[in-house]
């Protein structure tokens, strides 16, 4: 098959942006011989010109010389932000131009309008990079899965966050770990929206999109992240043969879902307790296929470049095919009410080392339905530590129960309880 | 996008065939939803027609009918075996019909071959489910990392073994571990193919033809199995922390290659080591991703014909671009010298307990330039045990140095020795 000489464009000329610019150069052959094709980049949109001095890419500040060319065959939006990156996007897909973006907030806020008038058009948005960098996680779910009804994904999302909690199981404290990632580059000077679980209820919304073909935005996820996280629960998942994870969980039943981001104990052998420092990793559970586990780099400007160029020559090898042109969010499903969901729990909570203390506790978890199955009780200086597992009970029960025994006078200040993922069948996933 | 109806056959109904309608039967609404196009099986080559009562597909036993009918627009081919499979699908591929094929043995035999064919044509041949079953591998390595420079897949690809070892990890003995495979279906009842290492061999073929774009066949893999893995290594791993897996390795170096399969000692913390039971995970390493690990079954009707009906969809949205219908066996890369690639090694070697036998050994290894990270020397009955972990060194010169330790009137019996793998940044991953 000849090969095709074709145009394309970028939104920004950063990072991402020069990186693309450099694979597509470096990686020009092998990237004809695989798919026939030869991207070339002809222009790209920055906000100071001075800025992309030494490349030779043709720059410009206006927007509309990109949206308006016809030559440029696809458009690669690597400027980030909500704004003016959104409506740059829906101008250049009602223009007929495929778009691929690498921007995960602008996904995760607006992506049900951007498929809709993909859709509408005929023209494909791809979007790989926003989740995940270098995982091709997007491409499995949409192409590989395509007859899998995957009804669970849980992940490991956020390489920051991931990156901090195995830190603290080596021995460090919370702000030397979270130091030694700023270090390192894995986290940003304001860590926010990485610690707080922000970033990865994010990328949840984007998967469960995808995942269920319903629209879920950042709005929908419930999330928590670090905060509540102390060092014993850290050293009391290690005695237990577990490890603290920020997993991100979105779960499928009937016709509702559930997305929810936050700490839980995982259980050493399970995948996700295997993804360690700032590697991301998410399981996608489905009907044809039991379970699929994808790992690797989880942010990076290169691994972020290279999904940008994968879903590019995707975009050219597929365009006028009709293939995946269609809505990816296609239907409107509702949510779970909050506290259905179940799972086993790790409850800790101090109290009183008094006689009858145990039982009071088991009297009010027995009260709503959860039952143990698992207790350790720890002296400490004057009160007694009790570290209990229970089996799997609704989210909501056990949020009942743990109010009650926060009220009681032999408990010391409130209980602490994280969701268990005890091995691969788990029912679901639910915090209390 | 109207959606388009699209006739497609099968050689085969067996398991994998019937399931394979089965699915796009029931996955019609989906599949239409994502990509346009509804697909229905219009003909399947059975040798039996009798067998395949029960379903109202249109069957016949003349190959020619599905060949010659120009409305048939994609074939999968799942009837497995070499003859007359092969000469069926290069028929198909020289007559312009696309295929999906899910046949291993296949594909490892006479991949190149088939390739070429289907490139003269311009017409696709896809193979995911040849290799680990539902995991999509192939498609991850074509598609999604096509800018990459893949140059090293180490997997486990065989659920058989895998399982075996997870077992004999666990106190079977290896005897026990295999029935119970064979009790749970995950073993034949004459495993030859899967315990030699055989079938792993020919996974590897094909993982290492699409990665490096070179030719390797089953007769390239140096394979070996089970065979030499005593329950002594088990147990050595257990307490060095770390597992006996059945490893396969393709590794790139420079412009040459080597492919290999056989056990090995893994780290645990390192993603193939919490692969447990009859699943299958491959790690692929790259320029642009650093590392990049699926795990999933390897195996399973239902799985393999999801990852066929993927294909099938795969090739119908992408079909007329000229999208991966170049050849993916591009070049003819020699194979590395055998004994040339470097890793650690554990050594076991049993000597007779007297002084200055230690130092004997210690000195064979260091005359090849081998030496020593760890010792660990062991009381038996009569002799002793010497359990020596090694730093990096070329499998060959390990070899030799082995040679002349079996030599030594002080060894009672042979040497043993495993590749191990530590990290992540295991540099090579040679057997001596």
């Amino acid at each position: 098959m000849a090969s095709v000489d074709v145009p394309v464009a970028l939104l920004g000329y950063g990072t991402v942006g020069s990186a693309v610019d450099r694979l597509l150069r470096e990686q020009a052959a092998d990237i004809e011989r695989a798919t026939g094709h030869r991207l070339r980049v002809v222009r790209a949109l920055v906000r100071d010109p001075a800025k992309a001095r030494g490349s030779d890419v043709p720059v410009t500040t206006d927007f509309a010389e990109i949206r308006d060319d016809p030559e440029i065959a696809v458009v690669a939006e690597v400027m980030g932000g909500l704004d003016p990156a959104g409506d740059h996007v829906l101008e250049l897909l009602r223009a007929g131009k495929p778009v691929v973006t690498a921007n995960k907030q602008l996904v995760a806020a607006r992506g049900a309008e951007l498929f809709a008038a993909a859709a509408e058009r005929g023209v494909q948005l791809r979007f790989e990079a926003s989740v995940c960098g270098a995982i091709p996680v997007i491409k499995v779910l949409r192409e590989a899965l395509v007859v899998s009804n995957v009804h669970r994904v849980l992940g490991i999302v956020n390489g920051t966050t991931n990156f901090v909690l195995t830190e603290m199981e080596r021995g460090s404290s919370y702000a030397e770990a979270l130091a030694e990632a700023q270090r390192l580059g894995f986290a940003e000077s304001d860590p926010t929206e990485d610690v707080s679980g922000k970033d990865a209820a994010a990328k949840m919304a984007i998967l469960a999109t995808v995942a269920f073909g319903s629209r879920v935005t950042l709005e929908d996820v419930a999330y928590e992240g670090l905060e509540r996280v102390a060092p014993a629960d850290v050293a009391a998942a290690r005695a237990m043969g577990m490890t603290v994870r920020l997993v991100g969980a979105a779960t499928l039943v009937g016709d509702r879902w559930d997305v929810h981001v936050g700490p839980a104990l995982v259980d050493r052998s399970h995948p996700l307790a295997a993804v360690e420092g700032a590697f991301n990793a998410v399981m996608l559970q489905g009907d044809a296929i039991r379970e699929i586990t994808l790992e690797g780099p989880g942010a990076g400007g290169i691994e972020t470049a290279s999904a940008v160029v994968a879903d590019m020559v995707t975009i050219v090898g597929t365009t006028g095919t009709g293939f995946l042109q269609n809505d990816a969010c296609w239907r409107d499903l509702a949510r779970l009410p909050e506290g259905e969901l179940a799972s086993p729990f790790y409850v800790r909570v101090e109290v009183a080392d008094r006689p009858g203390v145990l039982a009071l506790i088991a009297l009010r978890l027995a009260a709503h339905g959860v039952s143990v199955a698992r207790l350790v009780q720890e002296q400490t200086e004057e009160n007694a530590t009790l570290h209990v597992v229970t089996h799997e009970a609704p989210a909501g029960r056990l949020r009942d129960a743990l109010d009650e025994i926060d009220a009681l006078p032999e408990t010391r200040g409130k209980a602490s309880a994280l969701p268990v993922i005890s091995d691969r069948g788990v029912a679901g996933l639910g915090w209390a």
